[in-house]
């Protein structure tokens, strides 16, 4: 059995997949803040699984964690994951210490990747797109992830796409993220709702103009990246999931339509096809603990 | 012996790679225009080269021909090859006919992507930033050619990174083809000089303001095209090929400007070592013929 754990800013969810490549149901549990509590977050987390397995520790073959920020996949170190309060810490190996087991740490987008590219049976090449509180992507060529010399594959919230756009936060101008994020819509539509993201749809499809103009904008900003994606890889298909995947069929509508836009101003746009290869990832998928079980399997190890 | 031809708008290429991957002389003629003439040309190549070894096409284990165009590489045929004449052509069938020999057929910048690679002895990851007239890469991961799902992986120049930008030939908006290639310095740099962008950075060089503009603007966008491979793909080294290579020194010099002055206002991309990666192939390397030798060969075949 393998035992993938998804840790993330807030929540922690967990899965097993069995010997037959069964799904076991998917744990949740809040996350921890700073280096100490993460790591007391994971070793809950594994208890918890152990014991709805009904065995010790032990019963795990393999322990994979996808984590925010910059993962050093070989020692298992990550850093500046600011939203979870941790600089650097070395994980795997501190829990490898407290559990007995291996555990291979993995970037958190390269973990949902793999999980979204293993659930939705995709044989050959995918991207995945995530648009959480950034923007960022994950690359399978061949059935594997694409990890680069400097771990940056995939990076594409950084790309300027607009000399006149907004400062990002990485010190350029105009970058995808300020269109097409959690963050962008924050600067973008200021509301106190608990999901600005559904407010501002919902906001739009009311009728309300400048909501209007704000999501379409930001759905611009998501069909660049996918146009960015098929145009530099060639992927067979491109998967967007992250929080504001929750927007479901919203997103996939409003995005399908900037993209059908360009095709009729572009026979070589239209010649891509680029609307039939953008999909969201279904609710509930659990990508990212799916894809961290697949980390901990030596089988995913090469790149 | 392996045989190499590069097909060109105005001349062909050939180099013969022998049994211990040694490079012959490259031998160049003018290319036909239209079909037959496409095809009198290589097997005139054929014949000189042959005659250059002192044997028949026989001694040819395998031959190789990069073309512009849409290239389907299984079937030989090639399609859109404009500047050449051609709508549509079978010419790896009609060459097998006429020579008696398996012939492989590419696309130019492809195979001069797979004779970079191998040139520069660069073993892991590789980008190769073709300007010509368009402007287009080639991606080499682990030693592979990126085809891509389409055969579109690496056609960046229609990847649009300005909304106030040119109009491009693809119907899009500020593409990075109407930046930075040799049809971008023709509309931006009007001139009856033979070499219209060594009349351009030779202008800028002497002082003239509006030359250094146009030559900054054309600058920036090699320098975004560099930094939209790496971000993607993270490839190790991009290295700069096609006509306006013959820019060499200051190409090279003015890439490294633009890139080092980004990296000045952005430790994100100061962490990327951008420069340290971008190099310019040196002229006279003949990386298109040697590439389609390559291609020729059953080994660089999966992709």
């Amino acid at each position: 059995m393998r035992l993938g754990i998804d840790i993330g800013g807030t929540k922690t969810a967990a899965v097993v997949i069995g010997a037959h490549g069964d799904l076991s149901e998917q744990v949740r549990m809040p996350t921890g803040f700073g280096a100490e509590e993460v790591i007391e977050t994971a070793v809950r987390t594994v208890a918890r699984m152990a014991e709805i397995a009904g065995a010790g520790t032990s019963v795990f073959s393999s322990i994979g964690i996808g984590i925010p920020g910059a993962v050093d996949s070989e020692s298992g170190r990550v850093a500046h994951a600011v939203n979870l309060g941790l600089e650097g810490l070395d994980l795997g190996p501190r829990l490898a210490d407290r559990l007995g087991v291996h555990v291979r740490i993995e970037n958190d987008v390269k973990a949902a990747t793999l999980g979204a590219h293993h659930l939705l049976g995709a044989t050959h090449s995918m991207a995945y797109l995530n648009l959480g509180t950034g923007l960022a992507a994950g690359i399978v060529l061949d059935g594997r992830l694409l990890r680069g010399g400097r771990g940056v594959a995939g990076e594409i919230g950084h790309i300027p796409v607009d000399p006149a756009g907004e400062k990002c936060g990485c010190g350029q101008r105009g970058c995808l993220e300020t269109l097409a994020s959690g963050s962008a819509i924050a600067r973008m539509w200021p509301t106190s709702a608990a999901l600005p993201a559904r407010d501002l749809f919902d906001a739009a499809e009311a009728g309300d103009a400048r909501a209007i103009d704000v999501r379409d904008r930001f759905l611009t900003g998501v069909a660049a990246a996918a146009r960015l994606l098929a145009l530099t890889t060639d992927v067979d298909s491109i998967v967007i999931g992250g929080g504001l995947a929750a927007l479901a069929e919203s997103l996939l509508e409003g995005t399908h339509r900037i993209l059908n836009g360009w095709a009729a101003e572009s026979a070589f746009l239209a010649s891509l096809d680029l609307a039939a290869r953008v999909q969201v990832l279904p609710l509930g998928f659990p990508a990212a603990a799916v894809g961290a079980a697949l980390v901990g399997a030596d089988q995913w190890q090469k790149s």
